[in-house]
């Protein structure tokens, strides 16, 4: 490594643990009770009504007699936890073995961890005051060094956000609205109302319409984070998971959980690396850590 | 569940939680630059010179060309990091497949958290100190609900603990000292030299002899800690491996680090589960997780 790279990559890694001390208090000190990561479970996010369109496989291991998978994400367990504990965050590392070509998006990892939070009875406002709070809260304490530049000035967030359907952005910006719409801000955005997973909740009175959410920096940079009401309806996640054809009996556990009664619920999970990237002002996602974890290049150890 | 163990294990998790909180600050007060952690690597921990005695398996998968493997523990990539940022801990999941009959010691899981640090230059002296700055802290912390009482007292850390080594146990203890020991001690105690894995440094001054250590809770619980001063040099580390007759292939982008060298250290890990445990007087190390992960034990989700 030349001494330059070596010295931004130290000023990733030193935000990145100013970023973990603060997110563990924010949260804490906001009600959060912070739980320890689940790895390896029987259920699993599917990623989508089509997993293989964004990855190439999740990791099965037989275990005495039992299937486990590695997290894709912890949203089923969440909805476990929630009912059962409440308010609850989890610095929660997920595996997701992207094709080789997700390299180029600059953003993604095949295992990366993310600040993954949900409220029991929350709404999406509570998400977006809760985060709002957290993102104007972690720059104004963080200093300036080694900060993105804008204008001349070390970047702040500031809030509240603008909030845009999907819908919105689409008529403004076209079908590839995200990186169009990130370009031509200077603070995030929530973007509301996507189609995706089972468990992002319908809005019953605007059926095809959805109550989730993503935020999305600034300058490009895309994705910050992605959340939703729940679903949390027996006979209605039956009725989704229906509908994205998935492989049931890779969801008995959780629909064992779910016929119990879940609680409604919103939450939401950003990736500790991505924030990171975005207010380094980092060219790839993988240029902030020490051990790179780049699709389609060869971890070095 | 009835409501009984409800409030137990909801007392388990909110400590859990302050636990995660206090030693993030207190290693963050301390120096310790917080990584991520790391889920998939090309080498991990051989788990002692023959890791079938103690897990059935390592989790292996092709990805891309590459065969990475889920983390028995971040070591060597603690090596790594110990060289090129300084003072680091991360709070590490690691998974370990461990035999049903595991269940039954009360402290296995097949899947925990461990607060793993390491420090340049480093001593077995610079640990102990650490460790009993972080324990003695935390009971003074947390306050006295819901911790093991003894005497009629919450239990409280009181260090400096006492050192032994390994051969003064065996001497007093017999070959299985550890439990015998651990009940006959009503505050944690330092077992040193432990003939294990190739990266704990051994005494040149005094060889057959090791410089690392557990630290045992008392009452029975058992190991708390595991650490060591560290094998740094490449020709050591080649010589340790060959005697321990380690598949070199699996290793070799660990031995590509150690040739461009590392630095002395010493360093640990504690089980964030087994310390909730130890702290709560629970009969097993599962009843403190909402997701239970017990060898044997066939996990709800």
């Amino acid at each position: 490594m030349i001494e330059a790279q070596e010295t931004e990559l130290m000023g990733s890694l030193k935000l990145t643990s100013q970023i973990l001390r603060y997110v563990t208090n924010y949260l804490q000190d906001h009600g959060f009770l912070q739980m320890l990561p689940v790895m390896l479970g029987r259920s699993t996010d599917p990623l989508g009504p089509d997993p293989n369109s964004s990855i190439l496989k999740t990791i099965e291991v037989e275990y005495l007699g039992t299937t486990m998978r590695t997290m894709n994400s912890m949203i089923l367990h969440k909805q476990v936890a929630v009912r059962d504990v409440g308010r609850i965050f989890i610095l929660s590392p997920n595996i997701r073995l992207e094709k080789a070509d997700r390299k180029a998006s600059g953003r993604h990892l095949f295992e990366f961890t993310q600040a993954d939070f949900e409220i029991p009875y929350g709404k999406m406002k509570d998400v977006f005051s809760l985060m709002e709070g957290l993102l104007v809260g972690l720059t104004s304490h963080i200093g300036a060094e080694g900060i993105r530049k804008v204008d001349g000035e070390p970047f702040a967030f500031k809030g509240p956000f603008r909030v845009y359907s999907t819908h919105e952005l689409e008529e403004r910006y076209g079908e590839d609205w995200e990186y169009k719409a990130s370009m031509d801000h200077d603070q995030p955005f929530w973007a509301t109302c996507h189609r995706r997973e089972f468990y992002d909740r319908e809005d019953l009175e605007n059926p095809g319409h959805y109550l989730n959410y993503d935020l999305i920096y600034p300058f490009g940079v895309g994705e910050a984070l992605s959340g939703a009401e729940r679903e949390y309806d027996y006979q209605r996640i039956r009725t989704r998971m229906g509908k994205d054809k998935l492989a049931m009996d890779i969801y008995a556990s959780y629909l064992e959980e779910a016929r119990k009664g879940f609680v409604p619920s919103a939450g939401g999970g950003f990736g500790v690396e991505r924030l990171t990237r975005f207010l380094r002002g980092a060219a790839h996602i993988g240029d902030v850590q020490l051990f790179r974890r780049v699709p389609g290049e060869v971890p070095g150890i």
